[in-house]
């Protein structure tokens, strides 16, 4: 099995998906972002900062995923037709986010799921970052995919 | 000790740096990602294939950091003086990246830093995700910065 | 009838179409400019500085129109299949800017043709303030559109 | 008196700064929005639209201003080091929206503010539109400036 | 015969391609980029720059690729199914880089391998402009174009 | 001699800046373009068409000219306080384009030049292209550049 953006050179390769059809395909990614609980409790207690530090994470992650193949050399460019981030505390300390997005195309979306979830929880730390510098992204990741010919992903499941 | 991002109404603001002086701004920050052995092995052997995927991350790196204004909503526009992005693989399956900024500037350049590490971890990401969905980015954050009226930072090291 | 763009908690979100059939959307927007007459008259005179004024405004609005997704945080990826921007001045003041866009896409076209027009004319504004700082926009509105399950809308007839 | 964006041969021309002093500049720049006195309700009313739509309005006005100089073809590049927008409801059915703008350079930041001013109200266009396709931005202008050759401006106030 | 790009009234104007079918298209581009022996032998040679300043001028001609829509004022924006870019030393100072692109549209993807060229040979004379500056990119061009109603064309080949 | 954008390593890297004074910075970059002799006066005759070609052309190379460190990865971003664009026919078939930029930075400003000169000339291809395919970019080069360490550097002058 081979890398598909290194053709057979090694060289990078944006893959040719010309061929290939348009079929619904939907991702899911999570971010998980560590911090003091007295910096999760500035964002999440009932003043009206709470609402302005994930209101601008989350528009910040929407923006994102919209870019995402200006970011990521090989990613084709794609017309996203959703895009949601959402964000959920855990425990004293922990905020998780989850970012889903959908297109009809010829390849996936796992990277803007990814790339959403990525600039949401950046742009918590730098909204968070002069109360707190040593916040911590401690997970990224795909949780699901489907739709392509390399068929449905779900985190945890065995893959075929 | 409040959020300055957010104004005395809550609301989301980029700080007024007019009349702060122009100083030397460095910052480091560091992501890891974690993938099969395998994954890493194709990466990191002789073969062509190596280079490129990481040459690719790393100019995705040092590209994202110029356009960090673009995606963190609050952050202000600098004309970085470097931007660096360094891999190092730790293990069987885990890479380090670490990313360092600097600029002259009345601002730090951290989230140009933490940008420029994350873009580059979700490119290895896109560029081995045929193989291996499962891969995870499992700690970004801030290793250290300096210059500026907050003074230095050092990750470990107890806050003043 | 609630907001599209906030989900039930009211949080930003970007509509998802996934499921809607693309269609022809069609839409032109307005913008006016009133100015001095002797800064119409600079623009419009018989003068080599004519043509570029109103060329390069023109230019403007094609090109944001196009970048209509990453300026307004949930609108949508869209491929335009047409774009154009116009010019009428009206008596000794006043210019009348028309943007008209298309595609075919499952989503309107109105923020394009309205980025379009606001973008030409805040060019017009730049390329005359030296002479004329008090210059005002003062309309910029949608004129009509077509396509869509929303129907079609035409300014200053009753809505359904 | 001449149009400084074209030069002697009517051509387009960004102006050539190299050789003036940076000073402090400061802008001032409006956008008045009016709508249905129904839609003004949904956006300011206790419930959780509300913070969204400005928010987001918000975000993308500050956004927009610091990349001006891609969208108005002859602005010069800016390290903005200040963007702020703010909201004012006025009457039962308009809001009035004021961008300040400031950073230390050889030119102005007049465009700055306006493109922040017009891309608020042209996202609270597109957060409402679904409820009301009739809202018109119908003020677009320049409130005031400070710093540089061509001196102060305020509005209403007589030009030397 | 008349200029597409320009309407009636000799005005920039954006085709109208909201009536044509999407077909598959395809381009072809070259650039070649003249140096001194010294500067091809650096690239070229087995040490480890050889890799890099190609694969950077790769990604660069990429990235480039995807973005023609926002560099070239009329072009359609495309979601371009493939992008590629080789580069083939001829004699002892000279580079030839021949880009491919592809897409399902109703218009052609010539700009965009073009682009791609064109940043990829600039990228090049980035990369070993601080050893050679006298680099020179000596000829792009389009090699070959199918789909569309234009039909195809093939440099040398007499067109119909 | 070595390339200053690879490390010890051969990795890319952008050029350490930070400890480099900033002085005036200045350069000069040309680009020639072969065409039908038809197409050539379609561009440059008496009627309308003539102006926006080149206004268009004109308006896409200064403006690529401020994207440049988002288009070549190691490029260092730069606000540039001058970017003119000329064009001057020559012969029957042929255009030759001058493109000046400036700034007051500590690294020079010729990708910059280089690449709005480039754009330009692309533009016109694009312009053109429905009457004249084979059109022909026949020479891209530095005709000089001021300030740096590097010294002076003027096309034909042999290089100390």
């Amino acid at each position: 099995m081979a890398l598909t953006h290194l053709n057979e050179h090694g060289e990078a390769s944006m893959v040719d998906i010309s061929h290939k059809p348009a079929t619904l395909r939907t991702a899911e990614a999570c971010a998980t972002i560590k911090m003091k609980a007295s910096t999760l409790e500035m964002i999440m207690d009932g003043s009206a900062p709470k609402g302005d530090v994930l209101a601008c994470a989350r528009i910040a992650g929407i923006m994102a995923a919209k870019r995402t193949a200006e970011l990521i050399p090989l990613c084709h460019p794609i017309a996203l037709t959703r895009v949601s981030v959402e964000f959920e505390p855990e425990g004293p300390d922990t905020i998780n986010i989850t970012a889903r997005t959908a297109c009809h195309h010829s390849t996936g979306v796992e990277m803007e799921a990814l790339t959403a979830a990525s600039l949401a929880a950046l742009t918590i730390y730098d909204m968070c970052k002069a109360v707190d510098r040593g916040m911590e992204i401690v997970n990224i990741g795909l949780l699901k995919k489907s739709g392509g010919l390399s068929g449905d992903y779900e985190k945890g499941t065995p893959q075929a």
